[in-house]
């Protein structure tokens, strides 16, 4: 990334004037403003916006920015955030047993999709291990019982600590983390196999066979202490008929939840996701 | 119809030699058989079946087919039906105060997409009688409150029977039927404004905006004295952003209610539908 | 609409403080922004934008913002355009015998899903004149022959001006218009039923079926002299298979056509679409 | 696979009884069809079907098959394959230098989602042999160019016959086959990066880009001596924005190559494609 940049996440109660205070902001000091995006949520009367400008030519030093936009956030009741696109995140891949999702993060990680470095899979099953070989990355196997989670969940903190972990991806993680756990690393995106809302919870292949829908999805969103009930990210679907047993719809699904895990991942990791009550603005 | 066709649908235990039998007692009587498609639910064992032949050529008189095959069927325990394509249904349309879905019926019948007649438009209010006179369908208005539900539905009944109702179509109508007049009168296809079985129940556009989905859909289904669970037809979705609001979803969702209703009504209409426990094969 | 809006649409040689620039140009006024959106083509140096506010608590008049606003943009060498949601737009539609885009159209017009009038129908045949009858649309008749069309488009454009036409729809109108006509009157938006650049020219869904095609599309786009070859707005597909005949194609692809030409209607009446070359912006 | 079956796939020219005939070969001895689905394509006058049923209990040892059921098909002018699914197929994977097809294929194999063997891989590039190695797959580096074509296609013939290879896959394969090749060995599915017949040819994502579609597509076919115009076995299609660069529809577009070969590399597998003329029925 010859050209660095960096994005401000910004949502602020509406009112005058906030998109020339946050572009004067960036002209002020010399920035070349490369994408900007804004959405009014008229019923919650919240403005929130997406700014990403070049680094280069910009007057403020990066340890500076921050402060000097707070003084221009707080009149406002803004919150915010503020990234750089030469400060890479790490990201950890939780798995089980099932490796589709692990494979394709790999290979989009590989083929340079992710600005990202993936330098740890945990999972609470040994399978996979042979994967994370091949790929040179560390495995660690934490087994999960319903004696052991409080500690299990201490060593696996303790792991994202010591990797310098940003962004957790429960790729196929058959888990549920406790609420603790959650407090203290929110940063935690989410594969489900299923067009939530409709079958939340367990074995939905299973249920949407049951019911006879024609068409199934996977939603990909953020963790949160209520099960399956996190801000969405993205969310696709595909057909299935009458011919298609459990069975198939397991391998229909299996591409969807590579698909859908991969764009939320990506479209996190270029910050392009804001969230704010129970819903993500995503500023594609 | 210059050449009109007879249908079977049929659902039977599985068993070796069905394909065979049910062919040759068409081959046998001269028939041409011009689509035949079957399905075997290995779980349930069942093999379900959908025949349909030419009947100039064929020798059995129309109204000595369904004894004669009858013959072949009940030793095989089969559950089945018969229908000709020269005789055409008649649908009763009901309406609340919405006309997306009237128009699109309307319009497709006239385009010639439904093998059927619609005499017939009731509704619990008087709005769209102006439309109804427009295309010179005869127009009930039935008005229904908690108090004169089980009268109303009498007459709705007795309309039904006077108009010589084959099938009676949802477009949109807001009340919800009693299981009495359901058991009465069970060739009943809705249209429901979700992705069921997301969403089941009122106001599925406003709880899609609240829970923040990416994506709306819409659901015909067969009515059953389960509220929004009957056997699916046809479903289809639609994406949305943040961009849009309740009333954008309620706007996107329109072109999805009537392109899936008519879907639903149509494959009905070809006898393409066979209902199975809670299920459908829809045999395309 | 109880609040009007101003809208600009900018396309600007990209360069630094240009997001500023206009912001400020509104706040300084005492506008308030209710959507900004900005696209940067950079193989192209273009800074593309749209900017609508409020025009309640606006300081400017009316009249006056154009010219003030070209003292900015001018300097910057900006193409722009300024629109009113209180000046409503009026459409002409066009059509030939077929009357699927025509329903639709006016069904949506009344739906309120278009903010302009409609106040006249053109076609080279007499066919639809009793819908344009049944919804009280003016309905011109103008036949065209090879020998007659410079005086037939002569009288086309005479309507257009008595009837001070903005925009012209062509609902499915099979006829070519002059490179004359389109340059007198060059805001025109057509169906072409089929996925562009995907069988250009006549019977496109003959050919998608002896291609044998596994998914069929239609395509809106604003009229060039170069036939099928103009700027497009909106664009969507339907799976098709060996069991859909041509006049399969067709009608699905009518659902196709009714949905596409409506959307791509709807974002040129909001005034997203901005053109530049032959690429379409649209700022959803 | 405990319970194998027999497949056949018949064209044949339509008439009266075809069913109930193809049907009574099987019953009649003791075979138990598990799907059977036709099709005919009346402007043709082609009857089309794919018969499968299980080889336990049936009374025809597996090399009697073919013989007894030519005395049936030879009378009737029909075309037939017969196929078994205990015979496995044996599959060439070609690629150039982009791996994700490759990955993906593999990936797909080893999930158990195409029933085949991948013992051998050739590239005209030695980019992808670490992947092959990682795999252990055999790996053939054959680089081509203008002068060197005929004789490294020799080669290219002698090792499907070494490998005893029934299916060249072109994953990503940059070059053309000559006719020759494709006369000596005509089982090749290919992926193309576009919607085809749209951008036929040499840089499709590049070409979509300058014509500002709204859709990408991608095409999977057999491979003709006809350049990009072989029967369509599977095609699917993703949105795309203004804010796509040309290397977002690469990105986009890898997704729909991978999903859509697969699909198409498993329904042939499965024996579920019958090519007539320049198209396919695909009997899913």
């Amino acid at each position: 990334m010859s050209n660095p940049t960096a994005t401000l996440l910004i949502s602020c109660p509406d009112q005058r004037g906030l998109v020339a205070k946050f572009a004067n902001f960036i002209y002020a000091n010399g920035g070349n403003i490369i994408h900007a995006d804004q959405h009014t949520d008229f019923s919650a009367g919240l403005f929130l916006t997406r700014i990403e400008w070049q680094l280069n030519g910009f007057n403020l030093p990066k340890d500076l920015i921050a402060p000097a936009f707070n003084a221009i956030a707080q009149p406002l009741g803004a919150k915010w955030e503020l990234h750089f696109s030469d400060t890479i995140p790490r990201i950890a891949i939780w798995v089980s047993r099932q490796d589709h999702c692990l494979y394709d993060l790999i290979w989009r990680h590989r083929a340079n999709e992710f600005a990202a470095e993936i330098p740890l899979i945990i999972s609470n099953h040994p399978h996979l291990k042979a994967v994370a070989a091949q790929f040179e990355i560390d495995f660690h196997h934490i087994p999960i019982t319903k004696e052991n989670k409080p500690e299990q969940e201490a060593k696996q903190i303790e792991l994202l600590r010591q990797y310098k972990i940003d962004l957790v991806v429960l790729a196929k993680y058959m888990q549920i983390l406790s609420a603790d756990f959650i407090t203290q690393f929110p940063q935690i995106i989410n594969i489900h196999h299923s067009f939530l809302p409709a079958f939340v919870g367990a074995n939905p292949y299973h249920r949407a066979f049951e019911r006879g829908v024609k068409i199934i999805g996977a939603t990909s969103h953020y963790v949160t202490t209520d099960l399956d009930a996190g801000p969405i990210i993205e969310q696709d679907v595909v057909r299935v008929s009458h011919r298609d047993e459990v069975e198939d719809l397991v391998r229909k699904g299996k591409d969807l939840e590579r698909v859908v895990l991969a764009r939320a991942v990506r479209l996190h990791l270029q910050n392009r996701v804001l969230v704010y009550g129970n819903r993500t603005v995503v500023f594609e």
